[in-house]
């Protein structure tokens, strides 16, 4: 057993030799910075990778963010000290399936993804129908990334500064989830504990809708571009207000479709919500009612003033 | 006649003694930011205010922004060479009929409201009946403005790049046109001459929907942030992706009010217009119908990528 895997919960930032080799599974920016982040940080010895696309593996290991390409994701993972699994959410299930025959029984593996509720529960089944120890995963969401995607856009600091909310679940070895914290820590996260129901209504709502928003106003936006006076003003005129407010509907249609269908439970109310607060300044604005109007507006500014620091 | 208010359209950034004084009433980001500017370009020889809070007036002598306060805007506007009118635009018809007694023959009367059809009409409407000239009067709408306001968010630089649609119609004369191309090259903004309603469909759909949208997210966790378990989360996980969706949505709710309501014949059909593409979503979403998911998500980040640069 590594040192790392044999470190108990909480021990934080303690140094401890590398455990060995990282195997991350899905090359694009978040798998990516795992990589260079824990090369950076010594916390591995070195990085090998798979990927889907064989020319996001060739690009990884040209951009020096793993040193070898696998031709599987179970090469990838076999005898690795650490996993990571950086593919989309709907897919973890089936590469945990396919790496479980593989994995060491200390291995520490992770994911990365967006919901959690589903993915842990598919996660932990799939290894224990392949032989490993469903204890040896650790469900983890770094809450960073950009609207970047690819192996182009990973960067070794990525992660610093930002919060990593992490679940264990009652089969979850300490000794797995200690090092998951201790990995996030060495990448310059702040590892935040949280059950994964709760992490999937607090990111539905902090995350996942406002990309419903950005996605939803970038298509009406679309559909004024193609008409013949408005297109050209429309490009002539790109408001701050737009670039900022449609930012994150730059990022990758495959990663947000599955997590809008993963969380799909979370979603669907909260989707109903930004509905109805629609419809309601909707309603206020075709009335001609000031009093109504500046009530929703105050209230809105006073909502995102206890949620969003600065 | 001052140099300035002499001068014939398109001259751009020839040298002229500033024409005088300049009012600003409505002494908030944009109006101070233009008083600002202006003294620093020397495009002015001073500038006066007026604000209808006092504390407001106070505070942008305190900062520098104005070198007096005036005890209404009709004594701010006479004899004064450039009269801005920086008040919301449901306000702007009511302080043209104010000032238009008072007003120099040879002024140049500017707005700075983000809606230009209705203001336009009220502005000239309210100086041809108090006896002034229309022909004055030049509707403009400087892209620029953060989600800061106030005289503190107010600064010289705030123009400098940024596009500034400017609507002459009929009425305005030549040279008031010209006066006000060079006043915003001044304040080192580009100007763009833009039909009025043209202006308000492009801006409704850029500037008023991204609001719109802003709004009624930061309204649906303003909701969540007082349940018990999710708003503690919330606030410790605040993403950059919630921060720049709702950024806007910090702005001035009085502003917006108007805003919204002077536009709505543009916005009303823009806000049905996102409200459908949110129902697309949430069918393709409750569907599971990763397909049609992908289509909705590849399409509306296209669009973004044609419309919003870099």
């Amino acid at each position: 057993m590594s040192d790392v895997a044999r470190g108990s919960s909480g021990e934080g930032g303690a140094a401890a030799a590398p455990p060995g080799r990282m195997a991350v599974i899905g090359l694009g920016q978040i798998g990516g910075s795992i990589a260079l982040g824990a090369r950076a940080a010594g916390a591995v010895t070195e990085a090998v990778g798979w990927s889907r696309t064989p020319e996001t593996v060739r690009r990884a290991v040209e951009l020096g963010i793993v040193a070898a390409g696998a031709r599987s994701a179970r090469e990838a993972a076999r005898d690795a000290a650490v996993v990571v699994l950086a593919t989309p959410v709907g897919s973890l299930g089936a590469v945990a399936a396919e790496i479980a025959p593989v994995l060491r029984a200390d291995a520490l593996v992770i994911d990365a993804g967006s919901v959690k509720t589903n993915a842990i529960a598919a996660v932990e089944a799939a290894l224990a129908g392949g032989g490993a120890d469903p204890g040896r995963f650790v469900g983890c969401h770094p809450l960073a990334g950009t609207e970047r995607f690819g192996p182009d856009a990973a960067t070794a600091e990525l992660f610093r500064g930002r919060a990593c909310v992490i679940c264990p679940t009652a089969r979850t070895h300490p000794d797995a989830l200690g090092a998951a914290q201790r990995l996030w820590l060495a990448l310059g996260a702040r590892p935040v504990l949280m059950e994964p129901r709760l992490h999937d209504r607090v990111l539905g709502a902090a995350s996942h809708l406002p990309h419903v928003a950005a996605y939803a106003l970038a298509s009406v936006l679309g559909g004024l571009e193609g008409e013949p006076d408005t297109g050209p003003a429309l490009r002539a005129l790109s408001t701050t207000s737009l670039r900022d407010t449609t930012r994150v509907a730059a990022s990758s249609p495959a990663m947000w479709r599955d997590i809008f269908l993963d969380n799909r439970g979370e979603m669907l109310p909260l989707i109903d919500r930004l509905a109805a607060a629609i419809a309601e300044l909707r309603a206020a604005i075709a009335a001609g009612d000031a009093t109504r109007l500046d009530e929703l507006l105050e209230a809105a500014r006073a909502a995102r003033r206890k949620i969003v620091p600065g």
